[in-house]
């Protein structure tokens, strides 16, 4: 029989067709019990009620999005995303997620200030992460493609978020989300990989289209695109990542639009065929 | 007074307006005396007509476009493009071009196969090198974008560049490309141009722009969007570097859309406010 006690699925799959309770209910029909939960969605229920379901379906939240954006130059803004950070914390211990994704933000409105960015990025972890080891969550650093750099993350490869929590001298309350669509170009990969042994907290799955349209809402499903998922897939589990594989797709012009169960039961077969492979 | 001096313009930037005599006769009226020529536009007039304009205007070829696209695993098509690349070496010789600039190619069509594609180029590299030594002609790689690694170019850093230039054991037969746009988002930036001291044999301005809307045809003009230019270009020049800075812009929904004219008269004011800078 098919083994998808490791597939766990990002509401962003199914952002436009789901709500939380929808999205619980839907995955446990389709015998999936991990999700990865959007903030956004949650605040249109409660952390209360969604525990409350999370625990009726034997639901594992896989990861929870966002916390970050520490990039801002204006001081109050600044303060308010590192407020929204700690308040994301504390919904991630009350929902037992294994972390929080960590976007670290672009370029300010205005500014060409790249490393500045950086830096004041760096300063914000360095703030909010005692507050993160005291609840018992971990932070996971996501990388984001290139592509984004200007407008979403000026955290663009693995070996530069390692190169963070390096300096940071973190423990555990500070990891890193592998995503295939981010990484998968990388000439470094492999080496950023291994490099990253321990550290891995979440593997993202979706796929890059040779046509893709949109530096964001653009994603494939596994196997409809270039990447080689399973090669992937190996170089992280080799580091001892015996974690979920979360699918993730932001796509407006095909899986956003389609009937979410359909969504469901194919992810579910590419991953079979397109995550786990042949090996 | 203003110094163009080494100013050049790409005939991309222009691509869509004016035919390469075009070009040529504009450009000199404009006080602009360096060009990057396209193939395509090469071959509607031919060399020799193109050497007489070239000579006739007193104007510099800092680049010609392109040699490359090595990745293809049907050896037909390999061939082909090997025997392009060296064509286009005899051209960029006849025309007395600085460089040839080589696109390695992306996934070949149904491949998933990343490191089989880089190694291919690096076979075909290896295969035409002492062809662009005996012409004097210097290929020179430049890695493209990371969005661009599926459809383009499985080169995408700097970093990798130097390994490959390493790897081959080349002369000056080999250089790189500097481009502004493919590289400024890069964390290793600094310290893969300063290893490329001595390489860099071309370096390409134009602008990220915030709303970026296509992967290939959406650049923007310098100062519309988010490089520090000027910083990229002190880096570039404090390894000696004392070459031409290139304008290269494609931009389907904007400049190819606008008067030659204006884009050059544009280009000019940019070129001293947002290339060379306060510096």
């Amino acid at each position: 029989m098919a083994d998808y006690s490791k597939l766990s699925i990002n509401q962003w799959t199914i952002m436009r067709q789901w709500s939380l309770p929808e999205a619980i209910e839907g995955y446990a029909r389709h015998g999936i019990h991990a999700i990865g939960i959007v903030r956004e969605k949650l605040r249109e229920i409660g952390v209360a009620e969604a525990r409350r379901l999370l625990r009726a379906h034997q639901m594992t939240v896989t990861g929870y999005c966002i916390g970050g954006l520490l990039t801002d130059s204006d001081p109050a803004r600044f303060r308010a995303n590192v407020a929204e950070t700690r308040q994301a914390i504390d919904e991630a211990a009350a929902l037992a997620a294994q972390c929080v994704v960590f976007v670290a933000g672009g370029l300010p409105a205005g500014s060409k200030d790249l490393p500045a960015a950086q830096a004041r990025c760096l300063e914000g972890l360095a703030d909010i992460l005692p507050y993160a080891r005291e609840a018992g969550v971990t932070l996971a650093l996501e990388p984001l493609h290139p592509m984004t750099c200007a407008f979403r993350s000026c955290l663009s490869t693995l070996g530069q978020a390692n190169s963070w929590i390096e300096q940071l001298r973190a423990g555990p309350e500070l990891g890193i989300v592998v995503d295939v669509y981010h990484v998968w170009w990388d000439p470094q990969l492999a080496r950023a990989i291994e490099r990253a042994a321990g550290r891995i907290v979440a593997f993202h799955v979706c796929d890059w289209l040779m046509n893709t349209v949109d530096l964001r809402l653009d994603r494939g499903m596994m196997g409809d695109g270039v990447i080689d998922i399973p090669r992937i897939r190996r170089l992280v589990e080799e580091t001892g990542y015996d974690g979920y594989r979360e699918v993730e797709i932001f796509s407006e012009r095909n899986w956003w639009r389609r009937d979410p169960n359909e969504v469901i039961a194919i992810a579910k077969a590419r991953y079979l065929s397109d995550v786990i492979g042949d090996s």
